[in-house]
């Protein structure tokens, strides 16, 4: 059993911690990598060892986090930070066994599992960057407008800039102070927020035109097929984020998109305005949140707009 | 000549006047609108009488701010106010006339002109809802949560949600009380930042469908004729914004918009990462800033393009 700790308890801990192996969740995002390069150069700056690791390959966007902290030198590590990271599966296979035995887990999943020996945990934080923020200020670091830039990159991301519904009070006080310690928002915007890979853009260019209106234009469909990732050249993972598209447009009370998956296999997302995503999703055995769920199906594109059209049709008649 | 005056001047000439009429700029955005409502029902809990008036049809988007003001009485107004507009022309030919008589004028715009009695402007606001929200603050007003829902329509649309380079660390602490006020945030950002006209989509969808790419990726041209603009059912003013498009593909420095005015006219915007925007554009007789120009021209697309090609190419190989 891990036990809790608060912001002043997990300073003390680190600022006695020595050689401190910083571990972030696989298929990084911008708040995990954001939490670790910050944590790593305040670390540094209090004159100790650290370095990030992560089981996936960090894409090339966030070169400016890791591009300057460079390399971190050898050493065995003495004390096991685990950041953002709500399981140890989400660790990955390499590093799941070593953060098995983690000293410390700075975390806002409500979800996490406490693999961790110590464990802070904020789930009302709209991203672990805050957390690890007043963590540092509690170990007294300097905040220099590098970490002021790995924390922005957390905060922004996982807010999707202040956009989401997560966002609060204090995530706009947050990036206020970033923005005083002269963090470069202009740029780090530019690259988070207004940069899509040409695949992407390529992808997103079918899809878009693909798409597809039913039920007086009160639903919306885009599918993903297989065939249209092979012509953007896009990779599986850069799906993401796709699922937000249809909803865009007005009038649309749940927007679905259709990923292909192969043999006739189909993950389905749903995107609701008004209307309970999850009830719409579970009656297909899937589930999830009020206005975003999915659920996995078989057949053809078409059986499956058919069947999702019934679903939505029979509660907006509700 | 307008006299200057500072947030606790402008909050002493409000408390004292009676009989408001508050004008926004024309062609109204969320930051004319957002102040000219809160200001307006910030007037009334001080037990006064204001309306807000616009020379032009204000968006349906808009209707959770004017919608709750309803219809204000008519009364002959004793005490006009300008917000968020710069010169006696943006006021639009039916509100000129009253505004050149304007006792007090509030924005954020350098340019402003100094027509009204007094001015209070502050070109470092990022938008003009945080001036506003600071005089509401010496008018000792309470911000209930309509005035919170106003101020922030206005800070986040001029901000693009705190996107832009203008964003600053006082938008972010004005975003933050907001909350605190009780400002419906989740719902807004769906409003604004989430929400296109299925006209707009459909134009987006035709402008992305034929996006172009010159010089190795490093240069992006969309086109947007006016048969696309019958096509989509788009009016022209429904355009904004699609300028923004083509710089967003990774890899682009200067992304070009070209808008058919008839006649074998364009109006040509020129947006930048790295390269002089107004530079390229000076070559064609217009200007603009570092990042955002633009300028007029005639002949064929095909011309166009060509022309722009060379002008950046030559800035390139500089």
């Amino acid at each position: 059993m891990s036990t809790p700790i608060d912001k002043c308890g997990a300073a003390e801990m680190l600022v006695a911690a020595e050689d401190i192996l910083i571990i972030t969740h696989k298929n990084p995002d911008g708040d995990t990598l954001g939490c670790g390069y910050a944590m790593c150069a305040a670390l540094h700056s209090l004159g100790k060892r650290a370095r990030v690791v992560c089981d996936s390959e960090i894409s090339v966007r966030y070169e400016y986090m890791y591009g300057p902290i460079g390399n971190c030198g050898d050493f065995e590590p003495k004390f096991v930070l685990v950041l953002d990271t709500a399981t140890l599966g989400l660790m990955g296979d390499s590093l799941a066994p070593i953060g098995a035995s983690a000293d410390l887990c700075i975390d806002h999943h409500g979800t996490n599992e406490g693999f961790a020996r110590f464990t802070l945990c904020e789930s009302s934080a709209a991203s672990n960057a805050e957390v690890v923020g007043d963590v540092l200020g509690e170990m007294k670091v300097q905040i220099t407008p590098y970490i002021a830039n790995c924390l922005y990159t957390g905060v922004s991301t996982d807010t999707g800039c202040f956009r989401y519904a997560n966002t609060t009070a204090s995530s706009h006080q947050f990036a206020a102070r970033l923005f005083e310690c002269g963090c470069e928002y202009i740029e780090l915007n530019r690259i988070l927020f207004e940069t899509k890979s040409r695949e992407r853009f390529k992808l997103e260019q079918l899809a878009i035109a693909g798409m597809e209106f039913a039920l007086d234009g009160k639903l919306a469909f885009i599918t993903v097929t297989l065939d249209m990732l092979a012509r953007a050249g896009c990779s599986a993972n850069e799906v993401d984020g796709i699922t937000a598209l249809p909803r865009i447009v007005e009038g649309v009370e749940a927007g679905v998109t259709l990923r292909e998956l192969g043999n006739g296999n189909w993950k389905v997302s749903v995107r609701t305005v008004s209307l309970d995503a999850a009830r719409i999703s579970e009656n297909f055995g899937g589930g999830g949140h009020k206005r975003a769920a999915g659920f996995e199906c078989s057949g053809s594109a078409y059986d499956v707009k058919c069947a999702v059209t019934a679903a939505v049709e029979g509660m907006l008649g509700a």
